[in-house]
């Protein structure tokens, strides 16, 4: 671990200076309020956590400027607009490097005839380099990781161990692809002949662009023809699948196990909870935001927030979940009710 | 890309000959309506694409002979009664060469004693395989491939990198394995004794048959005992999950993040839709279709369609999402109902 | 197949002496009723499959005491009283030896400077061991597997091929990671400036406890701060995801495909069926059943079974779909009865 003054702490958060007595304190790291040693900083964003305020033994607080402490607690406090971001402020000075394998290229990796590579790459034990394929400056292959013949990665990348990258990968720049992922093999598409189910060759290929990063175990396939695309800036978590011709536009969010059929052409900004589903050839609009686990079938504007399997406008949702929690009491209504009609038919 | 002229095309397609003028012509990939240029070929399936279609820069076009085209395009079209065969066919005369190992054995993949290899094998760098393993003629094994001890492996099968393959798995000819796919890892079978769960040994296998094609990050687990089976032809997205003594009939479809859990009996030509569960146990007859996200809790008849969660007869869950549709209404509709009930009382 | 003779069988269930004719029957393996040959062991565990236990050609059936076998029927029975016990006695005599590399270090495995290994550690090929990692007494880190610098691993670990650990993550002893998982990648985590989603810096790690098994391709992200822990005894299945800073507490039992969000903490003894989703920062009592394809939006207490999306009490939960079920028929018995009213209404 790290070890910082609370001088160092306050400078990174522009904090005025700390009294003498505090600044030169040393910390070590960052944890809750509850778990928080004396040579932690801690943080508190709402009033809902004055109660483990009360009890920490943490070296300093960072706290949301609106949270109303009590005076005189002796404790060292960040005041802060953004705790979020103060938080992160602090986690990038404690951050330990990244592990990358040593520059320069490792004897027991495999750089086939005719790749380039770009000044400062580090190539790990057992990569293995295709034919023709280009790294720019700075990029880091770990071990294990097999990168197809003429694909092609920008610069200052991270390619984390054991991720296959297949033939023909069109990669940008500040790509990081974590462990075990899987980028370019074939898209799924067969034809039945009657007898058989018959591989329709899938000759297209994979298009990332700058400053995505990718989680681990997630499949992105190659498009049948053209590419599939993910655009600038997006991120996606672990375990994701993404068929065939898929098209995500920048600065979109892809959360853990969804899945997204081929075809699929999201926009800019787009959120997809974990465990989505979408439907092939479905288009959702720039800003839209899917809630975890919706079944997207239809069509999706822009900005729209949807829910629900199959998913509906959230607002619906909700009235339509709403509505289910009292389905059983309306059976009992509706029985009742007909009881009524039935003696009031006998009346008249 | 690979440089084609028109005539091949035409040839490949079972077309008469083209005019000198347009024969020669070369194109040298295949790309949507609206985003064909003048070296590509395109497509066009229905009316529907009309529009698009009089805009395209296509050198040629690939269309449906009941789609209702202007006369004099002045484009050269193909007339054709299966355009999805027909892309394929020219998908195929594209198709670069799959990139697999130089035919050998790579100085840095290592052969156990007594494996055994056919005529025509590639194997990768960091390849293993393990001791008594057989392998048949022509089969590629990419860099980083593990196969364990005892495994059979026929003719003319691709396995690509990263893929591990434990001890005694046996797979059949012209089988396929993405990257980062794992076959034969134990059951998920335990028993608690009152303090822990105590592992259940899982002494089985798995086999997998001719003609499999099988995603990336596919998880197939090996029996308790006996086998779990993948049949003839069926073929098997990215992200799959399939437990221990699971049987798979032939030619069936595994769409992506589908989950089977321990010892369901699919018959043959099942079709499964992605993100699908099916319980423990369950049958799905031969030639049955189930409906993308649906969860299967119990048996399912041959050629039924079902959907849903529970899934239902397709039908029966269409019109059941209809009445869900309607049940907030439905409330408003029996709240009044009761006002005019109570009304009614009143005057009687 | 090892070879066995019944009276081995005999022995390891706590069985009476068998008579000398049946004693020294050799059989190799064990089947399921109807699969069963003359050299295998069978069982039947209740009534329902005495039709297929009267046309079973196994050498000798393992029988639940109270299924009422009928007499002299010539073949050997085991009688017990818990069949599942018994079965997995007998698969532990058959189970072949685990498949491990040889024990020492590998001439194609790279062991970093400052790494220690206990006595008895058997390293494969291509295996990556990092800076100051740690290994206790008799583990085996299979082919193509990658660990981090500065990671801890306790004594008799099965690390399977592929598997990548990444750097500080504290694995205890006994544990069994499967092919293809990833231990630490960064948790998924940014934060949007306007402009871009910023990465947080994941500078916590992973603690995983004695006894744990971890299906393949799984993926346990490290902590924002602090770690992700996986309590002492807990098994998870293929593909699960488990995201920055879960708790997980000891024995519990994680299903296929499962995802869990950030900072939720699981109890003791927690079951979650496959499929299941559980939202962020939710807390899930000791003892909690989850239903396969739950969906876990709000804290579960101890002990309780939920089902459903989002998950109610499995009571409730049926009680809803059962009403579902009738809401086709609810629509018409309330047009049915406005037409009752509104007839009422005419005469009144």
């Amino acid at each position: 671990m790290s070890r910082m003054t609370l001088a160092d702490i306050a400078a990174a958060l522009n904090q005025p200076p700390l009294a003498h007595a505090h600044a030169s304190r040393v910390v070590t790291g960052i944890a809750a309020l509850v778990d928080a040693g004396p040579s932690d900083v801690t943080m508190i964003a709402s009033d809902a956590y004055l109660k483990q305020f009360a009890k920490t033994n943490a070296a300093a607080v960072i706290a949301q400027r609106r949270v109303r402490l009590p005076t005189n607690t002796g404790k060292v406090i960040f005041a802060v607009d953004d705790v979020e971001k103060a938080v992160a402020d602090v986690l990038t000075l404690f951050a330990p490097p990244v592990q990358r394998p040593e520059p320069g290229i490792d004897t027991a990796a495999r750089i086939c005839d005719l790749a380039r590579l770009g000044p400062g790459c580090a190539i790990g034990p057992n990569a293995v380099i295709g034919r023709g394929a280009q790294l720019g400056s700075r990029v880091s292959i770990h071990a294990g990781v097999v990168i197809g013949d003429d694909c092609s990665i920008g610069d200052d990348c991270d390619i984390y161990p054991n991720v296959v990258i297949r033939e023909r990968v069109s990669i940008g720049n500040r790509v990081a692809i974590h462990a075990g992922s899987v980028i370019g093999s074939d898209g799924f598409g067969y034809r039945w002949d009657g007898r058989q189910h018959l591989k329709v060759p899938q000759i297209g290929t994979v298009i990332i662009e700058d400053d995505v990063e990718i989680g681990s175990c997630v499949c992105i396939d190659r498009a049948k023809f053209g590419s599939t695309r993910i655009g600038r800036g997006t991120k996606i978590d672990n375990l994701v699948q993404i068929a065939h011709n898929v098209q995500i536009g920048p600065h979109s969010i892809i959360v853990g196990q969804t899945g997204i059929a081929g075809s699929v052409k999201l926009g800019t900004g787009v959120v997809l909870g974990g465990q989505t589903a979408v439907r092939d050839h479905i288009t959702i609009g720039d800003g839209a935001m899917v809630a975890a686990r919706s079944a997207i079938a239809n069509n999706v504007p822009a900005k729209a927030t949807v829910s629900g399997m199959p998913a509906l406008p959230h607002r619906q949702s909700l009235r339509e979940q709403a509505a289910f929690r009292r389905l059983p009491e309306l059976i009992v209504q509706v029985r009742k009710m007909q009881e009524e009609i039935d003696r009031l038919k006998k009346k008249a």
